[in-house]
């Protein structure tokens, strides 16, 4: 699943992970799987990809093993994509690129909020609450996110 | 600064942050400065990358703010590169890719340990050392590469 060259045998981890995750299209998709869209018009309409850049993003991504892929419907044949526990543990990638997007590019409207729906805590840590410890996971993050002010969004985890 | 199209202006601090840190010669290239190598030499050398992929993006993170650029030496323009504050601060975005590496993709030798100088233990988190509370930084931060087992390398910040 190479995006230039195969990193996926690299002994760098760091390097491993951008094989997969190093791809500007593959980050965003994952965002909004994680915000609730999962049937590929969803994607396509909040996305605003070209089809052959998401169909490719989104193939790429189930051959890596972070989305699932499953038909719903009838007649012609439509696919649904959720997250695996590999994709949902790409949380902390999409926080740390946040919080540095927010501290260290303008921004047009306000900051992306991660609020830690256990306790209520805004999280300044990619992956975890610095109010009561606990793991962050789509499955206990909500964000308010700057086009939304004020609405507090549940994140979407693996599907059990 | 566009990687695809221009993200620099969007409302998603994901994708801001991806606009700079969306490609994986980058992040490469900001591991490698936080090993400490400073020098374009070191840099080609160490990451074997062609001439005109990191002097592209060279001049990406320069033109970001996430690195500085000086000149070294005599004769020939030589140049030195080194982090600033904004470049420092991608550290957590390199260490959730690491774990998530570590994690989820097969590792040809060991993991990347990330150890908090400060105490000595090692970092489960991307920024924050879940034994005594500091927030990790390259200036308080070690790896051991899988590469270099038994060895702690020391990463480097942002020049004062």
């Amino acid at each position: 699943m190479a995006l230039r060259s195969d990193w996926s045998t690299k002994a760098c981890p760091i390097a491993r992970g951008l094989d997969v995750l190093g791809d500007p299209w593959v980050v965003l998709v994952l965002r909004e799987v994680m915000l609730g869209a999962h049937r590929y018009d969803e994607l396509h309409r909040s996305l605003g990809a070209a089809d052959n850049v998401l169909s490719n993003r989104l193939r790429r991504l189930v051959d890596a093993g972070l989305l699932t892929r499953q038909p719903y419907g009838s007649g012609a044949r439509r696919w649904e994509y959720h997250l695996t526990e590999a994709g949902a543990d790409a949380l902390p990638v999409l926080h740390a690129l946040a919080q540095w997007g927010n501290r260290h590019t303008p921004a047009p409207r306000g900051p992306l909020r991660i609020v830690h729906r256990g306790c209520g805590a805004e999280a300044t840590s990619a992956d975890w609450c610095d109010a009561c410890g606990v793991a962050l996971t789509p499955d206990n993050v909500a964000w308010e996110k700057p086009s939304e002010p004020g609405v507090l969004r549940q994140l979407q985890g693996a599907r059990g």
